[in-house]
C-alpha cells in the first residue's frame, strides 16, 4: 500500500516508517527536512519535503493511508487540532484512510474519567500538558467526523523509543501491564498501526496499545 | 469597525451586511458572486469575490471581525465544520473576532437535551437535518478552541427573512416567546450580532436570540 507519514522523522513517525518499509509498503516521508529523512531511512527512500500546513490535496491524493504523526512544541500544541481538521477537510467522502496519533489524555481511567485530569497532577505537567490537552481536543473533533475513514491511536501514559515487544490492545481505557506499567514503545505502536493498516478493523474510532 | 461577512448574499449574511452598513461600519461582502452582492448592497459596496475555501489568511487579516454566515446544501453540510476549522486555524492567538451562525440544533430543550433530537422528529427532517447536525459538530469543535476570540449565535427553531423586532436573548437553551413561538427574523439576528460586535460581552461562547 502507498502510505504517507506526516512527521516521519519524529519518534512515532520514524518507527512507523521503518515498520512500513520493512513490510514492503510504498512508504513516503512527509517532512520539513528531506536530508534528515534520507539519513534516517536511506538515500532511496521517498520523501515529500513540505511543511504539513503547506500540503495541498494533490500532494496527498494518491495515498491509500496517511498517518498524522505530526509533533510540535507545547506552545503551539493547537496545531495538532488544526492539522487534523485540514486533513479531514481534504478527505471528506473519500476512501483515503487517516491515522491520528493521539496522546493518552483522552483515554479513560478506572472511574471512567478522562486521563488528562490525572496527567495534570504530575508535578511538571505545566510544561507539556498542552500537548495531551490539544490531542484530546483533536479526538473530540474527530468524533464528530462521520464521512472520513479515520482511526485514532493512543499510547499508554509513557511513550518511548524502543523496539516492538508483545502488545496489549484496548479501546478507550488507559491500559496497564502485569507490572502495573502503562508504557508504549515506538516499535510496539508502529507494529499495531501497520497491523491495522493491513487488516482494517477500526473505523471512525480510537484504539490504544501498550507494551505487555 | 472593519467587518468581513462570508456568505453576505445569503439570508443571514445580507441582513448582517445591511445592519453593519447602516451603522456606518466598513463592511465587506465575501462572496462567490460579486455582481449579486453589488446588486443587493449597491455599486459602491466593498466586495471580495472568492470561494470561502480559497480565502487566504492575507485576504482576512485586516478585519476586526469576521462573520461566518456561510450556507451550503445539506449534502455538503460538513463544510460548515471545515470552514470554521479553517478560520480558527487562521486566527489562533490573534485578536480578530470570529462570529459563527450556528443552527438551533445545539441548543438545549427544557429537559437539558440537545434540540437536534427534537428537530429530527419533524416529518421532513431527513431533507435538511444534516445542516443543524453539522452546525452542532461545528459548535462542539468551537468549544475546544481557547486561543481564538469566537462567538456562536443560534437563532430559534425557525429562521426567516424579516425586519428586526424586539428580541429575547438567551444562552444555551432554546427560547420561546409569549406566543410559544421560537422564531428569529434575519433582522433581529443581524441587530443582535451588530450589538455584540459594538459592545463585546460574549467570548468563546454561544448565545441565542429570538423575536419577542
Amino acid at each position: 500500500m502507498r502510505i504517507g507519514i506526516i512527521g516521519a522523522t519524529g519518534n512515532a513517525g520514524s518507527a512507523i516508517f521503518k515498520e512500513g518499509q520493512q513490510r514492503g509498503h510504498d512508504v513516503v516521508a512527509i517532512v520539513r527536512n528531506a536530508a534528515k529523512a534520507k539519513e534516517q531511512f536511506g538515500e532511496k527512500s521517498s520523501v515529500i519535503e513540505k511543511d504539513a500546513f503547506s500540503l495541498s490535496h494533490s500532494d496527498l491524493q494518491d495515498f491509500d493511508v496517511i498517518v498524522d504523526a505530526f509533533a510540535t512544541s507545547p506552545d503551539q500544541a493547537y496545531l495538532h487540532v488544526d492539522l487534523a481538521a485540514k486533513l479531514v477537510a481534504f478527505f471528506r467522502e473519500q476512501s483515503t484512510r487517516l491515522f491520528f496519533i493521539l496522546g493518552a489524555g483522552s483515554l479513560l481511567n478506572e472511574q471512567g474519567e478522562r486521563n488528562i485530569n490525572d496527567l495534570k497532577k504530575a508535578p511538571d505537567s505545566e510544561s507539556w500538558i498542552a500537548i495531551p490537552e490539544n490531542q484530546l481536543d483533536e479526538y473530540v473533533f474527530l468524533q464528530t467526523v462521520k464521512n472520513v475513514d479515520w482511526v485514532g491511536v493512543s499510547p499508554g501514559n509513557l511513550f518511548q523509543e524502543g523496539a516492538a515487544v508483545p502488545a496489549i490492545l484496548g479501546k478507550d481505557h488507559l491500559l496497564f501491564n502485569g507490572q502495573n506499567q502503562s508504557v508504549t514503545s515506538s516499535g510496539t505502536l508502529a507494529k499495531a498501526i501497520l497491523d491495522e493498516i493491513e487488516t482494517p478493523q477500526q473505523h471512525n474510532t480510537r484504539f490504544t496499545v501498550i507494551d505487555a
